[in-house]
């Protein structure tokens, strides 16, 4: 039986995936140089590609990193002496915050429940260095508000903003100008295999890394700021990366710009808009998020108090959804709403529930 | 036509690569979640595959990370307070060094000329936390003895000993419990896609990424040594690892073993010496190393005048041989001798040169 995957990432594979792949194989894309041309010109179109996906402003540089774990990291090291800013309210943006931790900086959070929102009036994040947003939480289905984001930064100029956009991507349409870094990976909204994190980053950025570099501050080696710009700047990344994966992203980067991203978000719309009402209107189930105002587009989590049920039956009809995050494994299902899902296999799914 | 790549990594493509991928989308590996017991069955299976091919014991730990130059990085990380000892004979062993230095150590380093070994005798390198050997240089084709490795350890024992085998694997046989930890990527002797470093380490390790750790020095986040052992011990890796490329590590390990790595070896050793034979009596090409002692048998370097023009001629024909590394690219060819290079395709090449 054909599977569909719903869950959150790893996902069901964007349709052409597998073409891609042996289009990469015939064209001998693993075992091409990563110092050659061919490469410089695989990196060159896909970041191309990304930029005009997404509107990503020329000014801004584009990263290859292993994952939007190693992102986070990443972006403490080079942005951060001391002092992070992180509004948590579920486990990724805990992590977040934790990685500052873990590599010797004092991060401040300012926390809500998981599944809830903030309020953005009631603290001011000024005396910081980086702001850190996780706009899409992918453990609770809970979102924030561009707007509210772009406020922040408004108010907080001297500070930087790294936004976490791993499950919202290409879904959020966010204006970069009004940020200074963005990241993500590719196996949620972009369907493909893991093993690929993107970084989107500003001059500022690439200044305070420098900063920090001639005042003694470890902001790591081959993946530091600098390193990474040197080398994308010759469209090569530092060590031999996962070629076939930049590869691939270009080209589902292509697909959807030949689709066109505001289809895609209107369909992102209308499904989330009928898996929301379904559950707003059932007897038992109900959107772990009760707020309307901030709930996820792309991950929606269920409270239900029978999950593993759920989950075995619907896969036996070929239906593959998340089970919740961690503690909620117990109480709750989430439920994927990316590009590569259909109308049709979602309304066939609310069905056998 | 066809190509074959003599290159030194990325390389041509395990014979079985393709198929193995087919196999793995249909499998749905790369949609399945990272958390799950399908992921750890598939993390079990290719770590026991390489334990078996390289016959790594029991007590080492085996963690995947992005690539080799990663590991350089966690390794010097998590292994040095302040001092590491650097074996220096080319840019891949210089990169380590530099790595060492760009994450704040001091690290000191014994040189030799580029293709000439070292004098084992000549220096002793007892005031230091880890010494870090490049057994086999890509960039020169100079190879050291593991012998004197396991010299260097046995005399040093209270030093950690880390060993960079990113091109000799899975040829070099290795005694892995004379020495600390060892790395490598996988698009070189193991013909995969690029994008999977693997790192092997002892509890030795751990501990001293421990005791670093506990007196605050930065040890990185997701994948310091710590982090990778707790998710290890789950079969999980800390982040959304490159799922599909463990998956295939494990069915070209697997491949390996039913060859025999006895008979691999011996093929690679006699496709070496088809090659150094041929050049060592050419009237103008020779080999770059030229202490027959410490020739690499995975990758021959080659002086010649006009490189460029014999990488031409030979692609014409469909047969890739890499560029000297960076500087030497004016000066020189390099042969790649993995495992899926075929004795009859090594010799059609000479012929032609």
């Amino acid at each position: 039986m054909q599977k569909i995957f719903f869950t959150p990432g790893p996902t069901q594979l964007y349709p052409n995936v597998a073409k891609y792949i042996e289009e990469a194989l015939k064209e001998e894309v693993c075992s091409i140089s990563h110092r050659g041309s061919k490469f410089q010109q695989i990196f060159h179109n896909t970041t191309k590609s990304l930029r005009k996906l997404l509107r990503i402003p020329e000014s801004y540089h584009v990263f290859f990193l292993s994952s939007a774990t190693e992102a986070m990291e990443r972006v403490i090291e080079n942005l951060v002496a001391e002092n992070s800013y992180h509004f948590v309210n579920g486990a990724f943006s805990e992590r977040f915050f934790t990685i500052a931790q873990e590599l010797g900086k004092v991060p401040e959070k300012y926390e809500a429940e998981w599944g809830k929102g903030f309020d953005f009036n009631e603290k001011n994040p000024d005396h910081t260095e980086l702001i850190c947003f996780t706009q899409n939480e992918t453990s609770t289905g809970a979102a924030i508000d561009l707007e509210d984001i772009y406020n922040i930064k408004k108010n907080n100029n001297d500070n930087l903003v790294a936004v976490d956009i791993v499950s919202s991507v290409p879904y959020v349409e966010m204006d970069y100008s009004k940020i200074d870094c963005a990241f993500f990976s590719v196996q949620k909204g972009f369907g493909m295999p893991a093993g690929l994190g993107v970084l989107i980053a500003n001059d500022k950025c690439i200044e305070k890394s420098k900063f920090l570099q001639n005042k003694k501050y470890d902001v790591g080696s081959y993946h530091n700021f600098h390193s990474l710009l040197k080398s994308s700047d010759k469209n090569q990344t530092p060590e031999t990366p996962n070629v076939l994966g930049i590869y691939l992203l270009g080209k589902v980067c292509d697909d959807l710009i030949g689709q066109g991203m505001e289809k895609i978000r209107k369909e992102t719309e209308k499904k989330a808009q009928m898996i929301y009402d379904f559950f707003d209107n059932h007897t038992i189930y109900r959107p772990f998020v009760g707020n309307k105002a901030i709930r996820s587009k792309t991950v929606i989590t269920i409270n239900c108090p029978n999950p593993a049920d759920i989950i075995k039956k619907l896969s036996e009809y070929g239906f593959i959804v998340g089970s919740g995050y961690k503690e909620l494994k117990e109480k709750q299902i989430r439920v994927a709403n990316f590009p590569m899902h259909k109308e049709e296999d979602v309304e066939k799914m609310l069905k056998l529930i």
